[in-house]
């Protein structure tokens, strides 16, 4: 006997993003914010001064990628039950990717998922993180290979969180930006080649413009089979940069610079870019204060290192380029080896 | 600035249940059976038979309630990520509830979500924890308060595996059926009192109205915050039964035989049911070897062991009863302390 179950679509879940100075929310349930002491010391104040709820936890974890394992979760989890919070609370994440992810994903496990909300303090985490309902944690095997696919409940972007952001985050952050603009937008590149980072009316409009195209991109693919892997362009590359400087010397945004240059040489020898606009491209990302440039010793060693990635499962390496003009991309599978080395090479050379 | 992000519904989550002998299932990639050496014994040659794969890890963890901690599911994942599991890999729960609850959230947390199969082994789990979604793992604070509402892409029930089930446990599943028909269908209750349970046809045609009803169910509320919370007539009072007697001296099923005799002398007690009628669901319980009387030391403390339940938040304590005759049902809150402390003296009369 063969039983057909329809589990009914869920609910849709919309969200809004908020990018304004923080406002007044209201709960009528337990409340914890999750933070690491350096955001805290900047920003906590005026989270709790937004906050009007029956009862406020603040749970502080130690700030940095390598605390981003199951074992913070869990105390966060421990945490909540000894502070009695139900079904009806509600976690705040207040930081940058690393303190969001694991929010999100302690509310997604929380008695089976409560609800939370973002309030993205670096510029990566507000362009990137913020949207699209990823979560998770790293462990030894690598990064994010435990987590979730949990939405937020909303999105509260205070532009003033950034004033305390160091110049290399910011950049970090510019560097998404212009991965967003390089797939999708030529007339968003071109005004990233205008802006003035220290103006915050741009920098509100590029957060504003970057989120819209993330969230085009995740609807249409939540799940990552298909177009949202577009959003890993300089990532395959950037991953390597990051994996052969032991994730010590570059940040994340830096590396996915220097792999968006490299991706951008592969795409030229593709016929897929001018050597101008791969031209044009790098001096958006020198004037943005990212690195262009990375000594490979080894080449043969670089492309090895593809393998280790888990984005590559089945052999498979998916590059993803720029396809025939800035603002527009292509999904390249089985690409030649010597191609890539060759590019590899031109890069070194460059 | 204000930016609505519109998650678009995901896909329709269909997934089909089999009664019926176990067939030929075919994976193109690696597949997982999480199982216990109990289970192991009498049927893990048969679930192996029944599959073609590339690779079939086996992965043993302890049998009990016990062991459904975080720990075990740490443990399964770090042989996952051992055997280098990917995206496109699959998990197959080859046992009870617990092996299922574990394995479910594990497969909802490996690389954000993978396949996983049910394959239950008991009645209890065919007829109730295969249909919903639900997965998760007890802690110190309580049952299933660390999970994941993720749904299986398919449940194979082959009602063989019931050979070798204890007879408590299989009385232990028929309380969950009986609780399905007293709330939900008045025919399938009167097919019940006439059911041979030694007919393996009378058994398919037991499962398969079961997951029917509990699949409309669910269906209606995935979240349970409405219907789904039908399904714990006989828990409220039934859940206190088993913490009074520390877990140990009856099976889940069991506890919820006794709560249901408990709820009806509630509902006998509010008009909801008749004499008559509670007493032939006693009878049917009693034919179906379970458990319906309960030594009540203290009335008084009885009553407080609710609020420790974690389904009364906000103090308030929902009864679901039968709503005036068998096959019916309500959801009261808010009974007066009164009613149900007599409600439970005439239990204890009876």
């Amino acid at each position: 006997m063969e039983i057909l179950i329809d589990i009914e679509a869920k609910e849709r879940k919309s969200y809004k993003i908020y990018i304004e100075d923080l406002k007044k929310l209201n709960f009528s349930n337990k409340v914890a914010i999750i933070t690491n002491p350096t955001v805290a010391k900047f920003h906590l104040q005026r989270a709790i001064d937004a906050i009007d709820a029956p009862q406020i936890e603040i749970i502080e974890v130690p700030d940095g990628e390598e605390y981003k394992n199951i074992d913070t979760v869990l105390t966060i989890l421990d945490k909540l039950f000894q502070a009695k919070f139900d079904r009806k609370s509600t976690l705040i994440a207040l930081g940058g990717g690393v303190i969001g992810d694991m929010t999100g994903f302690t509310a997604s496990m929380y008695q089976r998922g409560i609800d939370f909300i973002q309030m993205p303090t670096t510029l990566l985490s507000q362009v990137d993180a913020s949207v699209g309902g990823k979560t998770g944690v790293n462990n030894q095997y690598g990064k994010n290979l435990i987590g979730a696919f949990y939405q937020p409940k909303g999105v509260y972007i205070d532009p003033a969180f950034l004033d305390t952001l160091p110049p290399r985050e910011f950049a970090a952050g510019i560097a998404e930006v212009i991965k967003m603009a390089v797939m999708f937008d030529f007339d968003f590149y071109n005004f990233l080649k205008d802006a003035n980072f220290n103006s915050k009316d741009d920098v509100i409009s590029i957060i504003a413009k970057s989120v819209k195209l993330k969230a085009d991109v995740v609807n249409k693919d939540e799940k990552e089979s298909g177009i949202r892997a577009v959003l890993n362009y300089g990532h395959t590359f950037g991953h390597v940069v990051e994996n052969l400087t032991n994730y010590s010397k570059y940040l994340h945004g830096e590396a996915v610079a220097i792999g968006m240059v490299m991706a951008n040489e592969l795409a030229v020898s593709l016929g897929l870019l001018s050597k101008e606009e791969a031209e044009d491209i790098k001096e958006l990302l020198k004037k943005s204060n990212l690195p262009t440039t990375f000594k490979i010793d080894n080449i043969e060693d670089f492309y090895e290192h593809f393998y280790l990635d888990k984005k590559s499962s089945n052999g498979s390496i998916a590059f993803i380029l720029p396809n025939g003009k800035i603002g527009s991309n292509i999904i390249k599978r089985d690409i030649p080896k010597n191609l890539v080395i060759e590019a590899l090479q031109n890069f070194r050379n460059n």
